[in-house]
């Protein structure tokens, strides 16, 4: 696919800034950033906020320890139009080691816009660190920005299953469903999609889940481990091109 | 999902032998297998050949260095139904590092029957050493038990791109496409899904491929890492539920 190492002739660096102005600032961190991307003062890059803001921007002072930005009033907004019409939402069971960092990398190159961790009956984890929690965030941030989108998803500290609410349509992954996601996709409403634990939902959640307007779906006959169940979702989303 | 971690009551252990056999003779290997798993005398473990044969069987001896297994005539062939209509290869460019390792364990549990990896003009590596052949192949196996296939797919040796031949359908995620895999399905042919290097496909390649009836369809307008874009094809493919 179209991952690349250093834009070719023509594409600008992409950098997050805290908030989009006529002037920025950047601090040590960022400046450092911008002398490994070897950029000299009169280039311009692409800035973003990590909210959806986007903006063409100029360099105009960098020294060691700072830098200067000044947004580019000729350049219109840039859009990739790479974002879903509707939010989406994975809810996704905690699972152990680094797997929650592999799903949540690719969850936000697959577009999700929100990673809400969930506590489930079956989980193979029963809590996150703040420390992993904040490593989760760096994590969408850095592939956010890898992937060029807009957003960087917020990863959510866990909730217990049965406390979760979502605004739209919920589709939940679940063995022996017929319902297939791309029948379902009406993108009139913000979505979630849920993908269990190791060890699959309980009942008691799933009758919670539908209870409450959830749809059950298929990934086929097969077995899938808790890390690629979401991947396959999103995928699927994926690729019906929106 | 549904993986488990030892068969809760009434499920079966499955063990992969050479042959399916009135009388199967076991090696120290998958003996100690069968240590592993607590089996006794008398028990009775799901067989498979790696093949698409599948077969119940007793568990008749067992001691440290061999095990003897006989054929239950009275259990009918097993079949989940768990493979695709038609025969899916997935061909993948070469990755560094431990990359095809990921994308071979999850096409495995997404169904695929053989995986032919490809040598492509922008690829991260140019070719791949015996030992690492060897290790994808125990890891496509372990992946087929695990997610219970009753085929163990082929990790093929990889060919240039521009040799590749096919089958019936072959569909090529490709940056800009406008077609959708789930309206190009048709099942009526052994299909291939190709998925490009990181550094994605030369036009030369993608139009060596279209001359030769190789459809171009979407994954969405976000940047996919080329690990992520094979797992998203076949996860549309699982998520139609076949």
């Amino acid at each position: 696919m179209g991952a690349r190492h250093g834009p070719p002739g023509g594409l600008m660096h992409r950098l997050q800034v805290g908030e989009l102005a006529p002037t920025m600032r950047l601090g040590p961190q960022e400046t450092r950033h911008l002398h490994v991307l070897r950029l000299r003062p009169g280039e311009r890059v692409q800035v973003f906020d990590g909210r959806g803001g986007e903006a063409v921007a100029v360099l105009s002072e960098l020294d060691a320890g700072h830098a200067l930005l000044h947004l580019d009033p000729a350049a219109a907004a840039h859009s990739r139009g790479a974002e879903y019409p509707q939010p989406v939402t994975l809810a996704i069971a905690l699972l152990k080691g680094d797997k929650l960092a592999d799903v949540v990398r690719a969850a936000t190159e697959l577009g999700a816009a929100r990673i809400q961790l969930l506590i489930t009956a079956h989980a193979e984890a029963r809590d996150i660190g703040a420390q992993k929690l904040v490593r989760l965030r760096r994590i969408a941030g850095e592939a956010a920005r890898q992937s060029e989108r807009r957003i960087v998803p917020d990863v959510l500290e866990p909730v217990p299953l049965t406390k979760l609410t979502w605004e739209g349509q919920l589709l939940t992954a679940h063995p022996g469903s017929q319902e297939r996601l791309t029948d379902l996709l009406t993108w009139d409403a913000p979505l979630t999609v849920l993908s269990g634990p190791e060890g699959g939902l309980s009942t008691a959640e799933v009758e919670h889940l539908t209870r409450q307007g959830a749809r059950l779906i298929t990934l086929g006959p097969r077995i899938l481990r808790a890390e690629t169940a979401p991947l396959a979702l999103l995928g699927a989303m994926a690729a019906t091109g929106v």
